[in-house]
């Protein structure tokens, strides 16, 4: 896309924003989301109307064409809503599921799976963390798929199955050759339909005060010897890892972009309300010289991360995901670790009105808290980071 | 109190925590609190038949006699649950409310209004911040009581009245003397019963998530012409910042011990966890080098804190709150900073477990946020400390 | 310059320093900078011999015709070497006095001060902090320049005057005009040669337990009463401030970037001392996950930092140095500490030997000490960037 | 000692500081101290004429008799010159090798070493971390003393020997049962006199720019089959571990009051810079909120800080350093950190002028950033104490 076309596309998703999202979304945010659902279905097909809809998409897909790195600026706009990607279609965790199978379903999968989830009709779920394993180290999973005639039988516990509330599928990640030897080459990733009898939503997991429902939820579930056509796995047996690998790359690039949005309206709201709020009659906080700081500080690591994902996000279009996991790592922790301080600046700005729910600072100050922790803890990247730099020296 | 007796008691708290409160907090605090009110009631007649109820009050008034810094000590321990202090009714704000009427009430505004707080029959509440203005710089209020005869009629509009829902009475601040040159004499104290017609409580605030109810819970509240007896001012007209200092010194030694109990607890979960969850089989999280120093450095800083809120409230003890000011606002900003931090530990040690309600940690991450913004924000206290400290250099 | 042409360009630069800098670098540093003059002149030649003498300049002027983003590259490999910008003839102040004369000059000027810079024949310097006088609020001066008919008299007292000691000329700020209304428009800019009667180089000033000498040193200088031609006057009176920010604005990208290529040195000190550093036998520090984390978080603000600086040195190509006055402002604080952190990360890693001038750390962690002072203090930065923000709100 | 004697004592060493110390500092630490000796002389017999000489040892020796939580709050005073402590003879490392030989010392060793060193007629010093190991992990060595009838015989090679220059012996730890079992149990100590055949003083280390001279200086030093007599083995073979535990505990109450001192002066020199220096006519440093917040920080970091080494001070005076291990680690890492803090903030503060050796700030900036490292690297000690709190938990 020539880079006018890309600025006037980018225009375009302000105003949606403007006009459409920013007016509904404290409603909904702090509402209950089932409750909300017709209204968001008619805000989705307003995206829709206005071209905005599925820009992660191949033009052949009915998506918008765009390179990650466009897409990336994009997503840091629509990341300034906590709706804006739902609304497009390109929300986690069903972009994520979509890529996947684009690349690695087969044409059956394609056609009941990738499609419905492309038109906006369904939405769909990942399976992976397991409440007795810790995240950070995936190889560890108790859940099983075995095979079984022309089935798989899956039996296990999951959580942090985000979004499976009103989901139609989920992916899930299990072991399926436990006795491989490579212990990257023990699990796979199967397509199992909500459904399936013996799939069983336990609970929407309370999450910092929210429980949450549908879109906006995070589930435990249970797989209780439920039994899935073999023609559901995903790739060939033994590819779990693999297929994670991919998926989380560009994923990590729409979580550090979202991130960036995020960010980047928690420091408009800090400037205007530094503006309004005075100490004295005439004396707005924005005279602080602390709070100046706090502005200045955000600015510049808000600034630091658009550049280092939007040139990771170039890495991975030319050399791959695999070859760019360093600039991966690097994001993950630099952008959240940016994330948190900005929010908190933020909240300490707005003073006791920050701690309240009449602005969306609360709401991305518990939610995103987890951004530290998902897709591999700060620390885990940090490690990872490391010692590619070391093995360079050795 | 001698060393061995104050040891015996801060023994006898330990096990009412383990005993009758630990296994009953974490329903109650992620459940609806007024439906929990008669369970409420029965732990603190437990309080009260384990002779642990009133730590903070003279003997003479039914309570322990404990110095500050024995208190201090007292509250550090009870602050490892959100219900250590209001199930020994020594909770904010009624515990301020209390030593203020003490101090400053007439014999029949302790008659009507301290004496049953401190049988626990009622509960209170206090007015001070106004949303139109920053509680940072609180000479500026709308707030007016009018003098009326016999009576001060009162309007205005107030947020962040802590547990007015369910209480018995405010105390609220209000400009007597608008005209008075001084701008720290322009304010008084008046108590209102909240069944004073013209009291409206707007709303419980939703904070970070939780609306709560009942002593859990922060009230946004109008006062429409409300109409007290004149014999409800405390003490004098003109007298109301005094009066808010000399409630507010102990009353951040309270907060202070508190956190530091908070703190202990989440030190407390982090050690626990770090050496329950695996890595890899037989490789705790506890090995980490990461996890190690956070441990460390909260460790730490915990220490120090106690240290400092100790020295601090014997100075109170020894010249009063006035002279022992610096000294307070240091605690202030140092062991709130501490709080949040070692909050924040505890959670990146729990991962994806840490933003659940599944623990303690994520109420206490969302709702002492407002420790470093309540009673002055850190900022205000870093500014009082360094003036105080330039002036003696000049 | 073509990308691959850069690239070589970029690998016969670190040939240099691998073959002729770094086996000099240490003894020199650590030695008599003027006993070494004839050795560095050696150097020097070599330098040019290889064509990689005045990357900086126009190729009319016998440099290499770079962009500046271009040039940043190379700044950011010669500093990896503490002479690496002086042995290419591109070392601060001389660069930035080059840039002003070039763009700013008189004919006569050029030929006089300019042309025997660009052939590395003499060096300059640059006299415009006072002691009198906070940095960072530069309208304040006391050093006057009088008209005298064809003459400027000069008095005044200035310090940190870079590499005086040695320089042919200096150009100095002074007030021509101390009434003007407006304080930006009261000083000029005029070429003073060293040897001018009533010129006295005080002192070299030791920093950080270096006096130093010749180009590594900064001197407190004297102006009694020093006659120069008007002719010497740069632009027009008035004019000083103009030109300072003209001279600036370029001068931190070439400031920032050599801040990188020394980051990126101790990076590399750090990974090859902490490979072979043992605790146990076989047990290297770089498994130890607080060094890993410390690699981690200095290569991330590394990255950073350069897409930042370049970013910065493109939007000066194309809009000029005021218009990306806030990027500049905002490299000039992120940068530095960056750079101050990474060289503390490095020092920590190198433990007792990182305090011994054995290694080059010592020498940076002091005299780089200046980069959060130098240009303005970070402060002073900080709140430019906010302002600017914040005025986008109003 | 009673209070109001306590508190004239440290008057008195107050007034000895700002009447003899204050005036004459600057010129000898920037000098060289050797050439400053005879004056140093005379500032000594001062501080034994005003009753200040040997404040740490018992008054049988010629001492103050103070106990362990006194001589802290004397060394905290001390600490505010470089050249406080020597001039009191309470120096490291002769304060822990009179300890060490008073608690452990044979009769003719004290006879011997011990009572000159009381006497402040010699110096001494201490030979442990070696280059080739990693000090944080002392129980790696390679010199070696091998009991050859009635000596010993050392061969070896150690490195911040400090103040081996100008010094009458050293204690020299060495591997004597390098055999054992027990790692802990593989070395002793040693007493040296430098003139004994064989040592070598290789060089005083360049350190942070300075390779200073007599007391201030780091030695490297060799021992190329040095003998001894047996009698010059202190305690038992095998010790040595024992023995540099025991030396070490006071040893790091010494070190961090001294930071503490340092960290009051540099608060001092903030505040007075902050006062006077003007950024516009009227208005001081001191009205900006950064600078503040720096003051505050520091000030109250300071006091934590002070708390924390006092009252460590008293564990080890009640139940021994053995049983205070964590507490002495805790004040090991969290004082050396707020001293780096502290001095890092005066120098900004200071601008220009702090990056001079025209104030304290470089001196102390530079030779105390070993303080993170010496004794032990901070990260060791934070091991060290989570994994004590964490076995508390197991």
């Amino acid at each position: 896309m020539n880079p006018s076309n890309l600025q006037a596309l980018l225009t375009a998703y302000s105003v949606f924003l403007e006009e459409v999202v920013y007016p509904e979304e404290l409603s909904i945010i702090y509402g209950h989301f089932k409750e909300h659902l017709p209204k968001l279905q008619r805000m989705r097909e307003e995206a829709r109307r206005r071209g905005l809809f599925n820009p992660h998409l191949p033009e052949s897909s009915g998506g918008l064409g765009l390179r990650l790195s466009e897409f990336a600026e994009v997503s840091a706009l629509l990341g300034k809503s906590p709706l804006g990607h739902y609304l497009c279609n390109c929300q986690a965790p069903d972009i994520g599921n979509m890529e996947l199978l684009h690349l690695f379903g087969s044409e059956s999968q394609k056609r009941q799976f990738l499609h419905p989830l492309e038109r906006g009709e369904i939405r769909s779920c990942f399976s992976m963390t397991e409440p007795e394993h810790a995240g950070s180290n995936p190889v560890h999973l108790s859940t099983r798929a075995v095979r079984d005639g022309d089935s798989y039988r899956i039996t296990g516990h999951k959580w942090f199955t985000t979004a499976a509330d009103g989901a139609h599928f989920t992916i899930v990640m299990a072991l399926t050759n436990p006795e491989a030897e490579n212990p990257y080459s023990r699990a796979s990733m199967l397509l199992v339909p909500l459904d399936t009898p013996g799939f069983e939503l336990v609970r929407n997991i309370p999450i910092m005060g929210d429980t949450g429902s549908d879109y906006f939820s995070h589930a435990e579930v249970r797989f209780h010897d439920c039994r899935v056509p073999a023609a559901y796995l995903i790739g060939e047996e033994g590819q779990g890892f693999m297929l994670a690998q991919e998926r989380l790359g560009p994923g990590r690039i729409h979580h550090c972009m979202r991130w960036i949005g995020i960010a980047e309206r928690a420091l408009e709201m800090m400037c205007r309300y530094a503006l309004k709020r005075e100490l004295n009659p005439g004396q707005p906080l924005a005279q602080q010289q602390s709070i100046q700081n706090w502005i200045a500080e955000s600015a510049a690591h808000i600034r630091a991360s658009r550049l280092m994902v939007l040139d990771t996000a170039r890495q991975i279009e030319e050399k791959g995901a695999k070859e760019a996991k360093e600039a991966i790592s690097t994001i993950k922790f630099f952008v959240s670790d940016m994330l948190m301080n900005t929010l908190d600046r933020a909240i300490q700005t707005h003073g006791a009105l920050g701690i309240t729910d009449d602005t969306l600072l609360s709401f991305w100050y518990r939610h995103e808290r987890g951004a530290r922790i998902y897709d591999g803890p700060d620390e885990v990247h940090k490690s990872v980071l490391a010692r590619k730099l070391l093995k360079s020296y050795r």
